[in-house]
């Protein structure tokens, strides 16, 4: 079998930028599909959302394999995993694996990258509005709280290895290690590394994957 | 083949609740899957986090036909057109049309669902955070908007024919619309009716099926 064309990844060309397109970045890296970054720093472009995502946001992709343009980081991870790891290095190919694998992927769009979004929102902008920066990092650290007890007793969310499921999280979780939210009065009460130990091990651990490292380099 | 078991769909009891587990109702309604509710009015029951939802969110299904226990409603409604839809009644099962349906749900689940959900806490709560509420509002008319654009000339989300993606989004519609939202003196300026009729026209054709009248009943 030839190599595959290297697939078109549409996102921001500068080190400073929204942690959805590292999603797909670490699985292109950890599964070694060839890929080339197209340079998105106006996702509200006209040619951008007319051609390739309607939604105005990155990451998106187009696959020259296939024909196949496709936005949303979590249909993108698994339309890779389905198309390109056939071996299941990270994916979980059948049974009740596969579904715990979706349903995790489900709870990182929807539970954690929501929260954590509004809560860098709110951190940034919202100091009049005290109420709602509270609520976010109420939400953060609740979101981190159900990582940690399902992490309980286990190395990874499913089958006790690493799967996309796992390196969907990593981008968010960096973002919020990262912020300053650490160190605002209004988060250190919540002692994470104190009280979410198997959250943060579990973070540290992906973090020191060469796919990983390999995406946040300048 | 002998009828399935029914499937237990962990939701609330009441009239009053969330939308998320009304996705899922709507499709079992639409498949005519078997199915019995498990009232939850207290998702963070100890019992339920334990042994169903660590994440303490309803919906939550378990389903005795292949001993699964599933939560988020998006892996939810996946597995179950994966495994009651084998005749592709409201799913697609190979090629574009496939991996398009996922794109639109994850869309639902991180793009509409967050964004609606902090919209309608903030016209609750967020009455001394005008800029919050603000913030929301306008993210709500972004997705409207976004929608009504992937519509133009088109009936549906994909395949120009009746999908899950379609019906997943109806239920945090169907909130805004009902809620005092729309007659927020912020909100009025929007003319979403107006402005946005290939969105308006969409969401009242899949509020007339049958499936979500009855996921409505009392």
């Amino acid at each position: 079998m030839s190599a595959p064309l290297p697939i078109k990844l549409y996102m921001h060309s500068g080190a400073v930028g929204g942690p959805n397109p590292y999603k797909v970045l670490i699985v292109l890296h950890h599964l070694d599909i060839p890929f080339t970054k197209v340079a998105t720093d106006d996702s509200k472009a006209e040619w951008y959302v007319k051609d390739i995502n309607p939604n105005g946001r990155i990451p998106a992709i187009e696959d020259p394999n296939t024909g196949l343009t496709l936005w949303e980081s979590g249909a993108i991870i698994e339309y890779l995993v389905d198309e390109y790891d056939k071996g299941g290095k990270i994916s979980v190919k059948n049974g009740k694996g596969a579904w715990e694998a979706k349903q995790y992927l489900h709870f990182q769009m929807s539970g954690q990258g929501p929260y954590f979004g509004q809560a860098v929102w709110f951190y940034r902008f919202g100091d009049n509005m005290p109420d709602g920066k509270k609520r976010y990092l109420e939400q953060v650290e609740r979101v981190m709280m159900v990582l940690n007890n399902i992490l309980e007793g286990k190395e990874y969310l499913v089958d006790d290895r690493l799967t996309y499921a796992d390196l969907a999280f990593v981008p968010w979780n960096m973002v919020v290690q990262k912020w300053p939210l650490l160190s605002d009065p209004l988060w250190k009460p919540y002692q994470i590394e104190e009280k979410y130990p198997n959250f943060v091990k579990w973070q540290n651990k992906l973090c020191a994957l060469d796919a990983v490292k390999r995406s946040y380099e300048p």
